[in-house]
């Protein structure tokens, strides 16, 4: 099934907005054996969504629009869709009680605009929108003869949930149907520890004889994601294939595998915690609170994380951790021996089972040339355990805040496995 | 001049990897006043390349073409670009001693491939690229009177250099010469505090007679970015017709507009504090540290911000912030009562001017039909002043955590313009 995305706004052409829905799409529809063959961005005109669309009609089989679904006039995806397509545009009573219902419960009056975004082609089936006032709309042509086309709202935060609740179903059964329903997964092992090129060094001989699975290494901040793609006539087949991959590669890399697909490593620490039933408080400097939002963006987050202190000023530092005037006087805030102070005394405070001490300079003032921008101090505390280190990070204050985090929750993650050494 | 974007690569389209150079090139030419029209996504595959470029030069005057000039076998666009235009490809000696150079110079074996990289359409300009083999190439066709066709490589770290060093120069030439190097410009007004639909009823009258400059709406999370983009033949005539529209603006909208450009509602609220001289103290349940995280991502941040306490559990909620027992068992952990504790108590051991408390379900486990998933309460205390009130948000964790720091922020930004009334 040949799919083409159409991301239809201004905002995407002149580079104002990230145009990532097209590509989150094609990972979406992967799985589903449904190649993406083109990808266009245009503006919110007419004359040229028309022209693309149409010429769209003529190659592929699956046709996704994104944008331009809003209440305002420039959008106008639904009504030019309707108007290549020869379809009248019909009210859908069900959306136009539920945007009513909407905008009654956060009371706020409903725009007369609105009642554009209850319009349906004619034929369309509508996706409700749980997250917005606009709804999807499904179009499966000529009585399932012609092409699919699928209009989705813009927000990613809207579009990705009504893709997969609603768009995939749909076309997984269409492609059953068809016969057409290609088995294509993928798994990916996320790996801590190692860089790119160790990583490719280690598993060579598996990167050059690849073929089904196929392997492929991806650098992100701070850790590598090992990609395998396996494909077969049936969904144990290719279960197998990527769980026997999976198995060949964990033999060579498993100290550094830390969870698979969408496992952050917030959630293998959160793991780990549960499993051993530890608690956990924070103090954080140069991180401003990260390494918090990060662990709290694990649901059930509150099993394992008493408190979070964010201690930017020394006062704080002092006041709040019990760290000593003398050692920041002597050692400077950003040194060992404060962020040492710093996880005793709010391990202390909260009578929790571990505590993290991280302080540093994030830029991008407060550099010197011995204590430059960058340099940090991560220090963990446990029962009859004492850990600390110096890092130096770089990159802007966004990466400095990032890679401390990112650090922070990789000295947890050794740490609960048994491999941190403690310091001395 | 009428602008298109092809971006070339599989990997793009399947969305292992997300294409930023088109919108990095539209930010880029924006400034020139040349307008993208399209952007294109396509993959390694001649037939389908070639499609896509024919098309282009039919409609486009400028052509940028960003990827598969690597050396393997499916790079392909150099040899496409050229087949599609009936040029025959040349050796440039030049590059071909540079490229020598280089892997002499990194003790590296040369590909006999990488000589295809010496290759270029006839009458092409090359374009040395300093950060890699192969080099990008610019094309006026037609002895000036055709489209111009630049190819990049695709790495968005040798295409932007490339990109700014030495197409930039070549484009404002071309315009120069032809008398239409046009300056565009833009500013964008932040607003909070109205919606878009709101927004664009009371800004009516302008949004339909716009010309030069035009007005354009965007919704973005918590906020609307009003983006105003002026066009004239000098620097100072564009300067003045954004200056009139932005006081005109400001005159119908003036205290919904928080910032310009690329200012944050934290910077605004960072402004207002240093200002004042006022400290802040904060104390976070549902948001986890994100209001913390967002406020130290401002330089400078520690002159405020004395702390922020992320308090999970009411253990922490009693013990560090001296919230009363008898409110979390009579009221529950998220109530006005206990967010106004928090932020007293905050405010209090801190000894900050301004104390925030937020307690909310993030979900998406903990909620019931009284106190739903996105319920969240927001607390202000100053001196001789306190503030709270009940918020519903609508949407995942992530979401929840968003909106109640953004919503944070904004009541931080009344209140420090006088603007925010206290409760009773």
């Amino acid at each position: 099934m040949k799919c083409e995305i159409i991301s239809v706004g201004t905002e995407l052409l002149m580079g104002q907005t990230e145009n990532t829905n097209a590509g989150a799409l094609a990972r979406e529809l992967f799985p589903l054996g449904i190649g993406v063959y083109y990808q266009t961005a245009v503006g919110d005109n007419e004359e040229r969504l028309r022209g693309v669309f149409s010429q769209a009609l003529q190659r592929s089989a699956l046709i996704i629009l994104t944008g331009g679904l809003g209440p305002t006039e420039d959008d106008l995806t639904r009504e030019t869709v309707a108007r290549v397509l020869g379809l009248p545009l019909v009210k859908n009573k069900e959306w136009e009680k539920r945007l009513k219902d909407f905008f009654h419960r956060f009371k706020r009056p409903m725009a007369v605009q609105n009642l554009r975004q209850t319009m349906v082609p004619q034929g369309g089936k509508i996706l409700p929108n749980d997250r917005g006032t606009a709804p999807g709309i499904y179009l499966d042509l000529q009585a399932g003869r012609g092409p699919v086309v699928v209009l989705l709202p813009g927000p990613p935060s809207e579009m990705l949930p009504l893709f997969r609740e609603q768009v995939l179903p749909l076309l997984r059964a269409k492609l059953q149907e068809k016969g057409d329903l290609a088995i294509l997964q993928s798994k990916v092992l996320r790996i801590i520890g190692l860089g790119e090129s160790d990583l490719s060094e280690r598993i060579a001989v598996l990167l050059k004889n690849q073929d089904n699975p196929t392997l492929a290494p991806l650098a992100k901040a701070g850790e590598v994601h090992l990609r395998i793609t396996a494909r077969g006539s049936t969904a144990e087949v290719v279960q197998t294939l990527l769980a026997d991959k999976a198995r060949e590669l964990r033999e060579i890399l498993g100290d550094y595998i830390y969870g698979e697909d969408e496992e952050e490593l917030e959630l293998a620490v959160a793991r780990l915690l549960w499993a051993k039933g530890l608690t956990l408080a924070l103090a954080e400097s140069c991180s401003g609170g990260l390494l918090s939002h990060r662990l709290t963006n694990v649901p059930g987050s509150s099993d394992y994380l008493l408190a979070g202190l964010v201690t930017y000023s020394n006062a704080a530092k002092m006041q709040l951790l019990g760290v000593e005037q003398a050692t920041l006087e002597r050692a400077g805030a950003v040194s060992a021996a404060v962020a040492e102070q710093m996880a005793a005394g709010v391990r202390r405070l909260c009578r929790a089972d571990i505590g993290v001490g991280i302080t540093g300079i994030a830029g991008p003032g407060g550099g010197t040339p011995e204590k430059p921008v960058g340099l940090t101090y991560l220090a963990l505390e446990a029962e009859n355990f004492k850990f600390s280190r110096r890092y130096e990070y770089w990159g802007g204050r966004q990466v400095v805040k990032e890679r401390a985090s990112q650090t922070a929750l990789y000295l947890l993650w050794l740490y609960l496995r048994g491999k941190l050494r403690p310091k001395n």
